[in-house]
């Protein structure tokens, strides 16, 4: 119903005892508790919905911020546009193909293909008994949020060298369809989950299967123009706007209260909302936790603190997290933290040294630490096996890097997918789109 | 009632049951169920308030952004400014003019003069039976973000020659009468909302309202000094900050959520949290649309996408959804936005053509596309009437448009609203202030 | 209990009326209240959270935007480490340090030693029965976020010439015991809650607590390398990045809704929702209240707005109202918030001819105005006594600036905390980091 907002003048009689109940029906205390926990559950996902959607900021403020200036205008003009192209490839397609319910094409494997349908407005209560525990707009949205973050790791990764439409053709893939099936594996019901692999929000579902993506579109699509010497010089290519970056890195820590603690998917009782606070609580501390660890090891091993290496420690601290954010206690969720921490530290320069180009550090801080974190379940879980696990990553890795491999091989084939060293060397904002993100800055 | 922060002491039983109730006295489950529904609306009233806030936020950086950098302190002192100063207008009279109850000056054109008054402390239930269905500080702070949006639109839009305390008085004025008379026409219950004009969240009464007052000040206050040549060439003013700019825009789009899902204005059944989850989900798509069509269109019109455009085809998506987020379903949401991206494609050019120097794209974006989404109700809304829309419209237009021109023309003949050339070549921020908001960037 | 996300499958009647109790018991209304109103209050302290966590990013902002850019990335990696290390020392003993239930060491002024604990996973409403009315974790996330404001207070204050290292370890000392120990006098029900000291949400106890461990740190420390002439010159040290600071306000403010708001500790009856709306609408308006004032005052004396006042202004009034927002009207805020700005107006530059080096006004806005803020609580809190609220401002001061100076002075004699004067001149981020905020920025 669309009330008008005539706040002080509708009477509260009119408003509050309704509930679609009939008049002479008398409200029982078991169909109060029942609304509240449908209102409060679909209230959980609407808030972890708005927090996680602002991770798409924070993404782009930290790609951004780790670009060189020449650069940064087409690093904005792909998340603002990857974002919209999920939103609008998961209601298409994603979302049903992601849980099917009993729609399955191929049982466990693949879903079948239709459109998102919204409950009718205003709908009644009487009219959900069939249905579910939360609205399906604030699932779909909240779930929405994930499909979009896949896509945001693999932009980071690509940055500085990609062409704009090859991107944007593979991120509806990604989002529309390779994303969804795979998520459907574990989320929707597939055979992941019959299988008893574990990963509560998405450290290899969402995370790692971002950084497979990544990594298949980073080895077909090659380095930057000058990064890697002949004689096996690596040239440091810093990030042009750090405090920008870092904000981006507060915005995803920010974010993934939403991520995480949403994930419990129910907020209506005692034992959830407890729950979703451990989860809080522990999401916060690995974060900490990776974030300690980087600017210790940097310290020790470089003699000076690497404040971007500190960034990516509380993102890969997060990343390992997501797998169980709610058994460990407080002491374990900040040594899986930091395990995260310490691995970004060591693989960023690993990845540098094999000559994979990954501008921003995805591919340590996504794939590598979320890897990590799905294998840290079974340190708390203990419903969780480290068979169960394994055959999810391994899974989960085979296909996401194959078939995003296929397409982007196909792209790279049909449309080509790197800019020339040339332009390049211009900047993507002067070569492909003549717009300058910084204009009046005088460079050095 | 202050409690002390001595959680792990204060017993439950001395906190839990009581709610007002006399010892003896047995909570029934209508009591809960009310109590509840009261609690959920209230809250919704503030988590909409501080997603709203936000946005003031957002349109600080988009408009900071988008001018060049020897006006950026200044657009930033603007923003902060009349943010507080709507604060304090809206609370001495807009908010009681804009929801005057039985207490109309012209019954039904204009409400009475009083400030706000909050409930008293720790107001008990049965203190509030004649009262309404949600807190009143609660509707007080969701509404005032609502009205100091409107003084941001208008901010964008003359950037970069008004001085600053002639802005600062038109701010009042637009937020202590201006703006709270034309939303008591709808939202009060006033002429429009008899007349069966449907606006859900303001795609006129707020966007469409903002974008009158700015399209008045801008026709009045000139252009910017060297924007139009005499030989009809037309100077393109880049923005100096565009990473800021997106960022801006992203949060933007975060504080959409509250604002128009906090515009169902309840979420205490089963039925308003459902529809708060399709408000969500529109919201969203409508803006992926907006900044997809222009994204498309640019690429197309241009051969090269253009960034600003495609954010302020985000924020038309935005406005177009904003009268009816609620009834479309995600398919004509989606169109909708994207007609919203495709009007603000063609619209800014245009405007350049007419000589109205709109800085930030303002009009376009919430005028033009607040028409189109005023009109597009009539697509889904089987309530509302395409003659009650234009109705609507018009008399907003009309009014905003004639009494904010008188506003600035008294302002321009008292006082002077214009810096003039030689200041604005300097940039406002040294001529004005003194103060430059990146003094250690060397400019080219 | 580790819910799959099966959405669509899982169903309702699984889910919905579980709660814990035996299958045949029914629900009463009492039981359902009791639920719903741990889960609120649960709630609150998670909405205030996340609110609070995202000041961090306010503070770094600020702070980065306000120094120089050659110490820009320092202060990003002490913002980023400052947070991250006082979510561990807050952990393992802070928490339970501050709230010691029976287990003080010496009553009502030390607590004891133990690290947190949190609920179980999946914990039974008949667990609670004994325990309190909210759940442990939530508590813990939100006053952990309160712990680390007063290190982000300290950290603007000595930016620019203090040494990492040993302001890390003032940061452990600070947030795991320092002020641990000091918020359990008032908060845990020591001897200033004793007294009758009204502090609602720390103008004193967090804001007055962060100024006093950093008047003491800068006053060690001594003033950047060539702030004060020896003929009694101030050199004029602009922020190198306003827009930046400016974003840091506005998410400031932003997280004051939760740090007032999430301080009434209860959501679940009307009286505590309603009293969380009107906290809501004071903060704000205090903020506006103190903007204001700086705008005025500012064009007043110096003939020309200056934005980092009114930035500082309008924390400065959110400082002020911070000990009291919930008994005043929105008259008496505003002007007690006004207050706060004509109090940073006035004290900046005072503090300037003292040769108190206070980079971002740090003192005048947490310090200076928390004391006002903690006075004024007497304007509008009959319980309150100017004398209880006096033996607390000087008991937390004498404390925490004693106590805060001990530790800086045994760091400077230990490890030296201050960075050389060449050094400064070099900027921090070249000569301890090896790493430019903005790197390709040419510099005037």
């Amino acid at each position: 119903m669309q009330l008008k907002k005539l706040f002080p003048i509708v009477a509260a009689a009119a408003l509050v005892p309704t509930l679609g109940l009939a008049q002479d029906e008398a409200l029982s205390a078991e169909r109060v508790n029942s609304e509240m926990v449908f209102i409060m559950n679909t209230l959980l996902f609407l808030m972890g919905g708005f927090l996680v959607f602002f991770m798409a900021a924070g993404f782009a403020m930290l790609e951004t911020g780790l670009v060189r200036s020449k650069n940064a205008t087409m690093q904005l003009v792909k998340n603002v546009a990857l974002f919209s192209l999920a939103s609008i490839a998961y209601f298409v397609v994603g979302f049903n193909l992601m849980y099917p319910g009993d729609g399955w094409i191929i049982e466990g494997w693949m879903g079948g293909f239709s459109s998102t349908s919204l409950e009718p407005v205003g709908v009644a209560y009487d009219d959900l008994n069939d249905v579910t525990y939360a609205s399906i707009g604030s699932d779909f949205i909240f779930q929405l949020m994930f499909c979009a973050a896949t896509a945001s790791i693999v932009s980071g990764a690509v940055a500085e060298r990609i062409k704009l439409w090859p991107f944007l053709i593979f991120v509806i893939i990604l989002t529309g369809l390779i994303y969804p099936i795979q998520a459907s594996w574990s989320w929707g019901g597939g055979f992941l989950s019959e299988a008893g692999f574990s990963d509560f929000a998405g450290s290899s579902i969402v995370h790692g299967a971002g950084g497979w993506a990544a990594l298949a579109g980073v080895l077909i699509l090659g380095s930057r123009a000058g990064k890697y010497g002949k004689d096996g010089r690596v040239t440091v290519m810093p990030g042009s706007n750090l405090p920008l970056a870092t904000l981006g890195m507060f915005i995803l820590w920010l974010g993934w209260f939403g991520f995480n603690g949403g994930s419990q998917l129910a907020m209506g009782t005692v034992s959830d909302v407890a729950d979703v606070s451990r989860i809080f609580a522990n999401t916060n501390t690995a974060a900490a936790g990776g974030a300690i660890a980087a600017l210790i090891l940097t310290q020790v091993l470089y003699k000076k603190v690497d404040l971007t290496m500190v960034l990516n420690g509380a993102l890969a601290g997060l990343v390992s997290i997501t797998a169980e954010p709610l058994a460990p206690g407080l002491g374990l969720a900040t040594l899986i933290g930091a395990v995260g921490g310490v691995i970004v530290v060591f693989t960023v320069p690993m990845l540098d040294k094999m000559k994979i180009d990954d501008v921003v550090g995805a591919i340590p801080v996504h794939l590598f630490a979320g890897i990590w974190g799905t294998l840290a379940v079974v340190l708390s879980n203990s419903d969780a096996s480290i068979g169960a696990q394994i055959y999810g990553i391994v899974a989960i890795g085979a296909f996401m890097f194959v078939v995003s491999g296929i397409f982007w091989f196909i792209l790279k084939m049909v449309m080509g997918i790197r800019v020339s060293d040339e332009d390049q060397m211009t900047g993507l904002d002067t070569s492909e789109l003549g717009m300058e993100a910084y204009p009046e800055f005088g460079s050095r």
